[in-house]
């Protein structure tokens, strides 16, 4: 669905905005604030629909959730979903790009980054868009507390590959791998939207978790 | 085959000291007088009956390869290959535990480990008996040169996934990783035993190469 066909998101968007967030700016070092509390904070870089984000934001209330994704014509159906579910208060959806992290948060405001089926750009010319890129690495750990976790999950075999490479290169370490989730489904595993799609199709479904080392910020 | 049904198995395995090891001592510090030359030394730990070893020293004259085999009744086997492929001057085989690779050889010895299709040990309360736990990490790093690689394919999809998280806890790093090695076969791939039976079944193969990092010896 392109926004074109949804003529009404656009007031719809901003008619909402203790849930969807559609300009960071003010907000780096006040997230606390903005939810009221100091609980800590996860947040998913391209939340897509937010059945993901919705559902920890739901299962999880002693955390905060922020679902990140760079596009209104997805995130609207974000927004949706969330007021279905009577617009949890530890949940945010933040219209924004990955690449701006830095200044959308400030330096360990963060807990975790939860990665799901994230864009392969499988071509090598793209590699620094993988939001698994040391680049990216380097965002994530700018705004996470010292030795804080990305979870990821993806059924493209590529990018895990490439992911676990450029992962243990930067120096982070696996707290665990699944090479197929779905052959041992953890209780409390969220499905996203991607997920249910292709574990349908009988694909596996990669996951890990990875952990930065404890280190001096430069 | 076993070897009580191989009555003249220890006799012909007595009388190939030129390939067969049957005793490590006194070779601890002289494996470069044992091959005549200073080339590196790639071994394999656990290497059944003998197929990759060979394979990698055929393909590969300017490495010497020691294929190191605990049993009897598994390494006659392979000495048997090696004589069929006119006893490769780079080649020899070692019957011996890999729990001893410290008394077998020096510090910096080896260049490289390869494990293939490494025994799953799958019950926790055996899991120091897995090729790939720190026991074993840190006996590889101790007769490696610094920055030294393990090369490692199973089709044990448990077993791969402990050593993901096992060797980076170790502080290695992965420098490739494939976890479907024959969807895209590279052309220097040598298929050991196991590999040919479970492949050919469709089982994915997964394997790494991950790097000791360079530091200080205790
Ligand atoms: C393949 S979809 C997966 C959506 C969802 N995570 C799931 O698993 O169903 C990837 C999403 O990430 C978004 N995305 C990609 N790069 C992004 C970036 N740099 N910043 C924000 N969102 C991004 C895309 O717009 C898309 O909605
Ligand atoms: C499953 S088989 C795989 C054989 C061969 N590498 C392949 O891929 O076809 C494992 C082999 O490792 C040997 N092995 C297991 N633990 C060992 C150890 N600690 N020292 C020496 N050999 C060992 C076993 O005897 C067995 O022959």
């Amino acid at each position: 669905m392109r926004l074109r066909n949804k003529p009404w998101a656009k007031d719809f968007m901003a008619e909402h905005p203790e849930m969807l967030i559609m300009d960071s700016e003010g907000k780096k070092s006040h997230w606390a604030e903005e939810f009221g509390n100091p609980q800590p904070i996860h947040i998913e870089v391209g939340t897509g629909k937010g059945q993901f984000i919705i559902g920890m934001a739901l299962a999880n209330p002693s955390i905060n959730y922020i679902g990140i994704e760079h596009f209104d014509n997805v995130i609207v159906s974000a927004l949706e979903k969330a007021i279905e579910a009577s617009k949890p208060s530890n949940l945010r959806l933040l219209r924004a790009n990955g690449e701006d992290l830095e200044n959308i948060f400030a330096d360990a405001e963060i807990d975790r980054v939860y990665l799901n089926f994230s864009d392969p750009w499988p071509k090598t010319r793209h590699e620094k868009r993988r939001l698994t890129h040391a680049k990216f690495l380097q965002k994530y750990e700018g705004i996470l507390k010292p030795g804080g976790e990305i979870h990821f999950k993806t059924d493209n075999r590529s990018l895990f590959e490439y992911s676990l490479v450029s992962m243990t290169d930067y120096g982070m370490k696996l707290l665990s791998v699944s090479l197929d989730l779905h052959a041992n489904m953890p209780e409390d595993n969220i499905l996203t939207e991607y997920e249910e799609k292709f574990s349908s199709k009988g694909q596996p479904i990669y996951r890990l978790e990875a952990e930065y080392p404890i280190r001096k910020k430069i």
